[in-house]
């Protein structure tokens, strides 16, 4: 049989190690170069195949490759783009077959959350449905946290260790300054609907006052007058009170605390801002000197403070996809399987694109304290390991030193080019 | 002569180091104990003097002291608290007096900023006007970087790193999305008057194109036009604009682009939020979907990712202010001194606090480009080496491990309180 080319591409928000899966992905393709041939990254995801813009890893040296590995966000470019269904877009899956065709690609490895492993099902399809064969293996990666069956989701682990990092630091800060100025600190982090980084930050607190005293999840309906009492005796007891935001916290009608008002490629409602709107609340109804934070982008890009815990499973998720693959495994995700918590143990499992497509992973009730302020015991054993070691980049002027890889355009063999819509 | 006692303060906004300072202080004065006796920290700056409410620090253990050096904020409490001319509030200095002959203090520390230091000056007349021998030494202290005489100010190169990391992370970030989705990033940071913390950001930009692609400095007026160009620009040439916007930029009739309307205790008109501002201004003149970030306390709280120079400044001016007090040095600042920028090379020098009190360093005006939107190779030359090496603190179970103190209190030994207005 002769050996085939597979086509890899980043899909949906990037994160502080998506790069380490690629960085798995090309290295084991490169150790198993008699069964599999060039990988070929998609230029920004999805739309890279759909517009032959392919770019040749092969033309990078293995020491970029492997500077993937300590590099945050998608060193391919990512889209937010999903593919509709083949009867809706049939074009699509035509222009797909083609591009594969021309390349002699014969491995599609989509990485990404939900929404990319939906994408990477319906072109796992293509087999079937249009006679193409092709090998499809997803790669979790979501700070979100929110894919099903795996344990938990690279990307999320590192993201959780940033958050409850940073709002120690802050904590520390706050409790400096409340006896004559700021009382409350506020920070915001990202969770549209699912509580998992939010809930991360509550791991800071490890001893009876320390920060964060509240958290806000999107799974609990905010109610403002438990809210205020709380923090209220929050600053009776410590003198300060240090509050974790998620973006999605939602009021009794179900709308968002904070809405921005636009809308991303997938329809969601893009957040921001909850923050000011909770510390300007806590001013006016009890008079506290505030500060806030929205940490955004910093949170899901900062690899300076990632997990060593999430390195090593996003390199390990590329990797097992390669190996999936080369064993015949077709529609497939590798997983995160958890065998103990305490200590840490887990392993490489694997789940079918078609049950992990589209489905949302919630916090678990008993994940959240009975008021819904805070996390639990179960919680705390659920996450701990996620944020567990340090991976530091390497670092030059006091900078990180984080690859630009070359990304070197594959010749195109169509004549036809493509428009995405 | 009989061993004296020590008073040391934290003042005004904490920072990732000004621990270090307190570390390098009670080590050296440890170190020294048959001319120094104990060290006696204000609960709160200030306000612990005033109200008698004295921290022993020899209560802690030779670990704890260390531990210091590696942990953020203030641990004794600081406070935004200024005293009053000797002529206006005689009572406060009285009241002073009163403390440090009953406990036996002949020394005073004071770290912190521009208004610590007239403060400290204040203390250090007491000896002459009212009597009292005390020999005063400020300790220098703030991210602001505006504290003249020194060349640079310990609690700064820590934020700059911070600042300088986070925009090269958001900035791989955004280039990843731009195709589909965010094309901008604005990330608000510190500095009321002066642009240092802004300026920082700029290091990250170390080839063309770069993060960041613009800075808003607050010495260089808002020109709405000319800023959309230049976003304009960038995103055509980049595909993406990431953009450092100091919390203080004005507007030409001089008001602040984001004012919250409230004051600090100083009278500081408090800030937040200029960089939904910008961003907003981008999306409705330019179209381009955006994200913001607004680090906050985060910045300069982040002690996990200090710079190595800035703990090693910061540790050595706590030890000179103690070194000089014995040698019989008053109304004295500790300076940081540069010999060379490449190789970077630094010495401890003497400011008088009179000198140092109550004036603001700005930016040089060649520090920033002609067009106001980025530094000069001579600003990089400066900031550069503040940014230098990395000092990591110890982990514990993915969490670093800051130091709490006990913070006994110190008997109190008059019988009249004090209120602190």
């Amino acid at each position: 049989m002769a050996v085939k080319n597979a086509f890899y591409a980043q899909s949906g928000g990037v994160t502080a190690v998506i790069n380490a899966s690629a960085c798995g992905l090309i290295e084991t393709a490169r150790k198993n170069s008699k069964k599999i041939g060039k990988v070929y990254a998609g230029r920004n995801g999805i739309i890279g195949a759909l517009t032959e813009d392919l770019i040749d890893t092969s033309k990078e040296s293995d020491k970029s490759i492997s500077a993937l590995r300590y590099t945050p966000s998608g060193a391919f470019g990512s889209c937010r783009y999903k593919l509709k269904g083949l009867e809706e877009n049939r074009a699509e899956y035509e222009r797909l077959i083609e591009v594969f065709e021309a390349h002699d690609i014969g491995y599609f490895f989509y990485n990404g959350g939900g929404d990319s492993q939906d994408t990477a099902n319906k072109v796992s399809q293509l087999s079937e449905t249009m006679g193409y064969p092709i090998t499809c293996v997803g790669i979790p990666k979501t700070v979100d946290n929110d894919l099903p069956i795996t344990d938990n989701c690279p990307g999320f682990g590192s993201v959780a260790k940033y958050v409850a990092v940073s709002i120690r630091e802050a904590g520390f800060d706050v409790a400096s300054m409340a006896k004559t100025s700021t009382k409350i600190f506020v920070m915001e982090v990202m969770g549209r609907h699912a509580g998992w980084i939010a809930a991360a930050g509550g791991l800071a607190n490890e001893q009876e006052g320390d920060a964060p005293h509240i958290i806000l999840f999107p799974e609990v309906t905010f109610n403002e007058e438990k809210f205020l009492k709380k923090v209220e005796q929050s600053v009776k007891k410590f003198d300060y009170c240090a509050i974790v935001v998620s973006e999605g916290v939602k009021n009794k009608d179900g709308g968002f605390l904070a809405e921005a008002g636009t809308r991303d490629a997938f329809g969601h409602a893009q957040l921001g801002g909850v923050a000011p709107v909770v510390a300007q609340l806590i001013k006016d109804k009890l008079g506290y000197k505030y500060h806030w934070a929205v940490a955004d982008y910093l949170q899901r890009a900062a690899r300076h403070i990632a997990s060593k815990t999430d390195v090593e499973q996003a390199y390990a998720m590329g990797k097992a996809a390669v190996e999936m693959a080369l064993k015949g495994k077709n529609a497939v995700m590798p997983t995160i399987v958890r065998k103990s918590s305490k200590p840490y143990k887990w392993t490489v499992g694997e789940a079918p694109l078609s049950k992990v497509a589209n489905v949302e992973k919630m916090m678990p009730k008993n994940f959240i304290t009975n008021d819904g302020f805070h996390i639990t015991d179960k919680c705390r054993e659920y996450l701990s390991p996620l944020i567990k070691g340090e991976d530091y980049p390497p670092y030059k002027n006091g900078l990180p030193q984080y690859v630009k890889l070359k990304n070197t355009p594959v010749k195109k063999k169509l004549k036809k080019s493509f428009t995405v819509k």
